[in-house]
């Protein structure tokens, strides 16, 4: 009666499972789960907490004809080891076969490569009605957490649905948690569901046109089966809503849900991190200045869309803020705009967001912050190739996206010391918005004093001949390539640009005599920094290079790799001055 | 007892009004605004709709103490009206005195530039919580259409605005219409509330934790004037849904809601209009070419943003389109990304888009469609300066936005023979996604066959010694500037780029030897085109000068001034090179 694993290869082979083979397989496949987890971190909470659920799909639809759509995305390990890729779950020498999102390039089952939140249920109605054009029959399926909902892209989704008069089948599964605690009163309204049992008279997607279903045992598989079964080749929309619980199965995932929504290894049996933080981190000089600030001011509001923990504002940071620290949720519109409220309301806002999340809200930095040149600090995080390195989740993009609002300042600090000053410009005293990068890599330090005029470039070293302007995380890379240089007769100029929304006009000027100039960033040359100084220096005739990454999106990338393939290290960028 | 519009200063000079003299007031109001609206055009229906709703609010709030926001703020005619602006409605000399959106240079009680849908909650919760964190008691309301509430961020915001625990008040102008006709679930369910006198159990608003007050008769003053006083000064969230007339008082508005959304000069008679489009378009252009490609293909699938006029969809083409034409409502990032479901769907989605709208949806364009190299095309139209000219709705960015995205072709037309080529390109035969942007200006027409290898650039006119690259748009432009240069004895090169996306490098490497090499686009030099080809041309001794608009948010400009003050007539083109 025992269930392997290995046998699993398709979920053809769960079709005909009695009951309690399912249950034994969903055990095994928990167990798996838990073991590659523990050893190799990631996404425990959503992933223990949707085997059930994510057996009972393929035991009832009928993928790959019928498309399922991953919300984030980051819950889809037991799809991928029900869909071919067992190996990568069992095998830890192949544990890194498989991303930690769906991938189409890993498998026919996985539709779309996704990372950020709030997308399924559209690219669910873009299945449903290439289904409907091309007069086929299979279900769609989007798979979206509570928390995802509270995202506008889903919620303009969910409402428009529905409206395609055709089968969609949304399933929610509810945990309760976003990454952190839920943020907005649709979680309230969720609440009231549960505690129905789904029988509320006053239901948001009954009010929006689905057939609601609900089921209040979202890790009961027979409850799941026949929900889904009952939901399935409908000709309308309907919406399944799963109670499931987060970390389902591992005492220290269910009983710390943040910390174990996507931790680093640990100790199954005890939940102690088996990969200590070392030294400084830039959260941490983020978060207690911040909080410092807050102190002597209480008109500063610090901001996040649902990802505290990424910008170091842990339960205890957030307890201390009190009032002055607000979560709406995964909502980054919703975050940066209530930010340009704030400051048109006399407060400080300032918004913590990863890089790649900042590009949900462009609009929002355009047209609501930068048109109105509100004095609103927004800080990015993970901006730059030494942070994350998912398809999804690039932070390469930032520069060229942010620096080319108008009205926006965007600042890059090279050390701890010149980021606090430029939160502190940005806090107490811009006039208009500003954006200052958290650099990447380890913490920096600089004894001399920091410059606080920060439309100025800042010359590190002194040279000739040569210039090298780099930014942030690449300063240090640009003082090795000087010394290098140095050892062969040439004194180059080492610069530290500081901002990169404008150049130094004055500092420029002076190196047109030179023989080249060397810009260099963390993200795509395209639209970066480095293109403004080669345009600005096209009257001269000084050569300009222009370093950083090829516009491209690179998936689990080795920085080092990296490095070289785009002339980054400073032995390549030596060779080349 | 008439009422002398002239002596209506502030709202002050209202608040004393007997019931009959705020009748009158609405009245002559507007009876003004129809003048001025036939006289000049602009938002007819939504200003029309609101008289009362805009008395209403100011007899009963205390603005600018309370304040309040308008979404998209093209219905605050009324409110500037009644706001110290009386005589830039009254007196055709200074009509050109306001901007037709609130705006705090002209006005304290307009508290944002706005002009895209969806922000004022989120606006309004900044407001609310900065007066929290102050200790202040005034009242902050957000003034939102029905349409504007089914936008993602809107919808964010609802959500979140209740968990702030104090005032704050929604009213939601509910009247029945988009710019076209509304599109989701939230319609029905917003019809059922109207149905029942807001009485249905059924609420998404108090789901939502608001308390709820439905005004059926949202153009009597009375009505009005009772629910907003029970919303005023709460100390919770509450909605007020309030169901006006669109056109309200103008028979032609009233008949053909879509028409007179917008509308240019008309006899307000009659309604006939008294500006007659000239000659051909490029939206009619666009939407009878994709018209015909959907009967040759049942596959293609043409999508807007809830703004269907504006590429060229009005009813009838909708009509004939049926079921391959797909108006998700005002949700761009819906409408991209289910752009990028149906391509993974086996459909060839066709998404128009207004360039400045086309921010809404960054991250939907790089990571849903972008990431997944999902052959789906957007055509952007008002790109560049030569279309809308309101600072909330400037096409200046849209190369510097989308170009830098990895994987998408951006392509840039110089006449009606290429835009169609490049759009048969994308739809038919582009195997990742592709970005067309419509030429601004008069249609143009080239005689010379197409080259449809659209990563090479075109030299159109051949020459030595100076070569200019000029964008779309701008290639008369440059056609003229190297006229005046041949005058000179300088016989330039002019090059149509076609890509903006990537450089020519082979193209670019013949003119190494060149002396000058100018590049000219029709948008901000930032982030663009030009500096693309001065990073690439860098090692090269040529000097390169990129042309295009400096980095800044115009307001209402004449676009020969703007020519003028960035140096892009071919005079001035022709002085530098």
């Amino acid at each position: 009666m025992e269930i392997d694993l290995r046998e699993i290869h398709s979920p053809a082979d769960i079709k005909g499972m009695s009951m309690e083979r399912l249950e034994l397989l969903s055990a095994e496949l928990r167990a798996a789960l838990t073991r590659k987890l523990a050893a190799r971190g990631g996404h425990v909470g959503p992933n223990l907490g949707v085997v059930e659920a994510t057996v009972a799909l393929h035991y009832v639809f009928d993928a790959p004809k019928d498309k399922i759509v991953f919300d984030v995305s980051h819950q889809s390990y037991a799809h991928k080891m029900l869909t071919g890729r067992m190996e990568a779950f069992l095998d830890p020498s192949r544990y890194g076969d498989v991303t930690g999102y769906t991938c189409p390039r890993e498998s026919e089952y996985d539709l779309f490569e996704v990372g950020h939140t709030s997308t399924s249920i559209a690219l669910a109605t873009g299945l449903a009605k290439a289904r409907d054009l091309a007069g086929g029959k299979e279900n769609v399926v989007a798979f979206i957490g509570d928390a995802s909902l509270g995202g506008g892209m889903a919620l303009e989704a969910l409402n428009y649905a529905p409206e395609l008069g055709s089968n969609i089948i949304v399933i929610l599964n509810d945990n309760q948690m976003s990454i952190a605690e839920n943020h907005g009163e649709l979680y309230n309204h969720l609440a009231e569901l549960r505690k129905t049992n789904g029988t509320a008279e006053n239901n948001i997607f009954r009010a929006l046109g689905y057939e609601y279903i609900y089921v209040e045992e979202g890790n009961d598989l027979r409850s799941l089966i026949r929900a889904y079964s009952e939901a399935r080749g409908q000709n309308r929309a309907v919406l399944v809503h799963i109670n499931t619980m987060k970390g389902m199965g591992l005492p220290c995932a269910e009983a710390h849900k943040e910390q174990f929504h996507y931790n680093a290894p640990f100790d199954p049996k005890t939940g102690a991190n088996l990969v200590m933080a070392q030294g400084e981190s830039y959260q941490e000089i983020f978060a207690h200045h911040l909080l410092s600030k807050m102190r002597d001011n209480g008109s500063v509001v610090g901001l996040t869309a649902g990802t505290p923990g990424a910008i170091g504002w842990g339960p205890e940071m957030r307890e201390a803020a009190g009032k002055q620290f607000v979560d709406v949720g995964i909502a980054e519109q919703d975050c940066v705009t209530m930010a340009a409220g704030l400051a048109r309301g006399g407060a400080r806002p300032v918004v913590g967001v990863v890089s790649t999340f900042l590009q949900r809200a462009y609009d929002q930095l355009s047209h609501d912050v930068a048109i109105n040149n509100l004095p609103a600090t927004f800080v990015v995080f993970y901006g730059g190739m030494f942070g994350m390195n998912d398809m999804t989740h690039l932070g390469f993009f930032d520069i060229a996206m942010v620096s080319n609002i108008p009205n926006i300042t965007y600042l890059a600090p090279a050390s701890a010391e010149e980021y606090l000053a430029m939160l502190d410009y940005a806090v107490d005293s811009a006039a208009g918005p500003v954006v200052v990068r958290t650099p990447g890599g380890a913490v920096r330090h600089q004894s001399t004093p920091v410059n606080t005029d920060f439309s100025k470039y800042e010359v590190v070293e002194q040279g000739a001949e040569v210039a090298i302007i780099a930014e942030g995380s690449f300063l240090p890379t640009a003082l090795k390539a000087a010394e290098i240089l140095r050892g062969k007769g040439v004194a180059p100029a080492v610069i530290n640009p500081r901002v990169l929304s404008s150049v130094d006009a004055g500092c420029l000027d002076a190196l047109k005599g030179y023989r080249h100039v060397i810009t260099i960033e963390d993200g795509i040359v395209d639209g970066g920094f480095g293109q403004k100084v080669a345009a600005y220096l096209g009257d001269a005739p000084v050569k300009v290079t222009c370093l950083g990454l090829k516009k491209e999106f690179l998936d689990r990338f080795i920085v080092a790799d990296v490095l070289i393939a785009n002339g980054l290290t400073p032995e390549q960028i030596a060779e080349i001055a």
